[in-house]
């Protein structure tokens, strides 16, 4: 850690400056240029956690060297996580495929879906049972009966089943009837969430906030990791937008980015990434060709059907033409490794 | 509504838009221009929520006449809501000040915070004990003790005091200490929380997420007004920014769309808005000139030992000379009032 | 067009416009529904070009259903344009690979930098001879000494060269030394320049603005179109970015946006569009995959000593590492083409 | 200047950046942590501008002490600039109002407008002649026979003009008719203008980009400083925005913020800044609470003939109602004076 003075600093702010710095036992080192004095923190600068040294009189800014996540980031875990979610690994080289309606609505037309997916590639089944809609008066999912409908369905098709959480007191609910707990976009920042899905012990596929940088979502995995829970998955899914022409601007490079920063597994979901099912082959393509280790993807056999979401759905003979692409693709990458240096 | 075909729309998916709209009780109006067919939908376009007419084949774009919300719009309620919060009301030309720290850390110190903001003018007290942050390892807040802290605070200092709610499972201790419940930007779309603060019997103050248009906050207030809380007040805090030299970037301009589309008191906080201690008070005097009923600030008599957030807090003596400007700021508004057109 | 009365408008009001759409050559029909009228206007919209429908009385909002550009739009032209830049083609299932430093420094040292992206695979040099920097102390090209290089080094390696012009009095002179015209990020909206680089006989690349819509984009490649020159291709080069990790979000949905929406070609700048080199190769793997026509990359033997944008250059053996992926992802989407619905 | 060097740089690399910092003259100090070593340089860092120590092997990180723009910078000019433009004064407590058309149309409605402007208290006439239009076909300004319409009216009214330049060519042209310079929102980083216009002996008002940090607007004005112009007036007219129900979102934070970083006088314009006349009071009374020296206001006496931009013009006489309260809040500003610390 670097603490910049400003110029002329009085000496009784710079004394306490050194004091506070003392005081949580590490050492200081003083460079004095020209314009500027600029105090070196030597020791581990966690310890000064807490002590607001920003707003200290004399004090310009503050210089922190190392990230403010631990568990999830790559320098304390060298080797790339790979998260089992029943049969199907997510990391590692491997394919996910996770596909299904937005929402479960009816047993007959889930497992109808179910199985088109299945059969089209997926390795992985999604749907929701609990809903995040914008407005109350949007169909909001069928809450329990609707998990017990996706616990069901999972089984026959034989394809584990993630599906979203949004509330500490369902989780474990949630965590009973599904194979892994999705974190929803608006509650990446929900932190009693995060410490209940840590808790449980079952993986977690973890969204990204549409405003959130790498580093607050790393933050966040942070929160399930600290908690106990070393199975977080990370989804990219889109970031808020300025163009009316796409619900959400898709951010690929954030998947260089996190395969260099953590080794937490990554996925992205093109579905709501830019809400128009026309876009939805390309970016999928384009994230797999980015090193994603998977795709999220909303399929349903008649989206006009669907009570939400319908705009950003597939067609599973979509779907279906679309794995081998995806999977040729890795496989050129994996022919040309992605070297982290 | 209105319901715009693509060009080529075959008759046959024509003719099952339009056996939807009738099996929804709804008549229609077709009428053809030389380059499009546009179908008008006579009657209450919310008998059609829940069918995707933007999935039917053949529809190019669907317009929608109403706003997602009801009970927050102004078309359904004229009359400005005022929101009384123990003795302070907000909205109505009441200027409501909200200070204090941002943490409750110590009895005695937030004692202290509390009395010099009083002084200063304020007439609701702030101040965390439940704290929202973005790595796990800052200080999170004292918890439980810490809304004790607040309650007999806020006694003793005869100043009503509100305070962030994180989780549905706190809410009722929350509720039970504390006269006004925050829901904090993160949790923004929180949606079993927003309803759980709808079923408390307080009012509520309903931050605006750093990425969400006016529409989608009015729509999370609609989830509190829907469960039965009339209590709602707007607080605006800053958009995500890419302008590094501020944590965000203050939207007042929301605060005459607000008044326009809505009947909810707006209060505007400038302190998590810049992030800057030195532009709150030039926001906050901004703010009310914009039309807010008041402002939220972090206040602390000595910032540099606050555990959260001190960049922004500005000291007592300088809200005791801030308040005398907001009041006469909002006296010329009086004078030349704000129209609704 | 459709013209939606607000609830009430007065019947002088409805007259008022009514008049006014007859004015221009125009007829309406009027539909009435339960709370609004409607107006549709039948005829060529572009008619009522320059009146301002949506400030008349009793106007709530105004629809129009033609994009905003023509030249620039598939509908107009259904087949997808190659852009010959000297003997390389831009579109068409070709693949450009645009490569060369950031600026022309001097000519050896260009020389060099030249032949090692031609040996590595690169079909067009790039390089700067007027460089827009954001602070007038930064280093700006050497101007026309360096147009002089970019054309000697260009006829010795053999490569066609896009350089950029930043000024409509610079414009013939960049045209005589260069393939193609490149218009910069800063200028998208320069309208004079756009209109200058519309009257040469020459190629133009046209970055997209930070913070455009694909709409404005394609409205700015019209300018250029509509002056007579048909020769555009579009360069996606990042979003502005609330990120610190990147210098920019590389919107990579906007390739697939725009092969439905234009003719033009387009390719993807990850260099500029990351501006860290270590996500460069895996962006520019996605942009191919999402089906771009080409790349544009910075790369320099040795980025240290470069003058400019340094942090965003690869190496030479990088990017010959790199474009047999590129053709190999290519080779993938040509067995499978996208299909324009 | 402070250089960060990544966990085990190479001796080697070590020597190599000490090399580049001696060779450029400065002096270095060294300070080892026990992760980290940084090198403090010590002397002018300006010395090593078009060093790229970024990318030199083993650098992390580089932390450059001061701001890119030297001129605009409030710490080499600590008092306040004052611009005149004929007879107005801007900045230095004074209150600029800038209103007119958005174009000029026609002369006989340009005077009417002036002088229905003037009436209601203006001290700066506004109007375009060269109009930047997103599509070509949009109506983009008389040009020449525009800008004698506007030298004749402002003669005729006496209050002085600004006009916007969009080109080079067109500099001479506007500065001969006008007495003041608009570079435009799209223009801001359009160097070559920003330099024409340095060397024109006329105030230049420098509207800042949709997507602008305030940084990289004071550079914009650097180079008009540095090509020796001093007579610049900043204007904030709204940033990108992801909300559909304003035009852009307008920044007021950056007023303070701009009066702390630099001595430039700084206007709003709410018209352009929210695209919605229905919010243009409000914001222009935020904008003189928040400490703006004036405000730049789209008024047209009839807004539903003009050819742009009239869903953001205020009438006459709403300009008039405005005028006073605008003065009375300054007013209050001004008996408490904001300090700059």
């Amino acid at each position: 850690m670097f603490i910049l003075l400003r110029p002329g600093c009085a000496l009784k702010d710079r004394a306490r400056i050194l004091r506070a710095i003392e005081e949580a036992g590490l050492a200081v080192q003083v460079s004095e240029g020209h314009h500027r004095i600029v105090i070196g923190v030597v020791g581990e600068e966690d310890l000064l956690r807490g002590v607001a040294l920003e707003t200290f009189p004399g004090v310009e800014s503050v210089i922190r060297l190392r990230p403010p996540y631990r568990l999830a980031a790559r320098e304390t875990h060298p080797d790339e996580s790979v998260v089992a979610v029943g049969p199907t690994r997510i990391g590692g080289g491997n394919l996910a495929i996770l596909a299904g309606p937005c929402a479960v609505e009816e047993e007959e037309q889930f497992l109808a879906a179910a199985q088109a997916v299945k059969a089209a590639g997926a390795n992985l089944l999604r749907g929701g049972a609990y809903k995040p809609r914008t407005s109350p008066y949007d169909f909001r999912g069928l809450g329990a009966p609707g998990l017990a409908i996706l616990r069901s369905v999972s089984r026959e098709v034989g394809l584990p089943v993630v599906t979203e959480a949004m509330d500490t007191r369902h989780l474990d609910q949630v965590a009973q009837h599904a194979d892994m707990i999705q974190i929803g976009t608006r509650n990446m920042q929900n932190y009693p969430l995060l410490e209940a899905a840590g808790r449980a012990r079952m993986p977690v596929l973890l969204k990204r906030g549409r405003a959130c940088t790498v580093s607050e979502w790393l933050c966040a995995a942070e929160y399930v990791l600290d908690a106990g829970n070393p199975s977080v998955v990370l989804c990219e899914r889109g970031l808020v937008s300025f163009d009316p022409a796409v619900r959400n601007h898709l951010d690929l490079s954030c998947v260089p980015l996190v395969k260099r920063l953590s080794h937490l597994p990554i996925v992205v979901d093109p579905s709501h990434g830019t809400g128009r099912r026309d876009l939805v082959p390309a970016m999928a393509r384009a994230a797999v060709a980015a090193g994603a280790d998977g795709v999220m993807l909303e399929v349903h056999p008649r989206p006009e059907q669907a009570l939400s979401d319908a705009q950003q759905a597939i067609l599973p003979e979509e779907l279906e033409a679309l794995v081998p692409e995806l999977r040729a693709i890795q496989e050129i990458l994996r022919r040309h490794p992605v070297r982290i240096a």
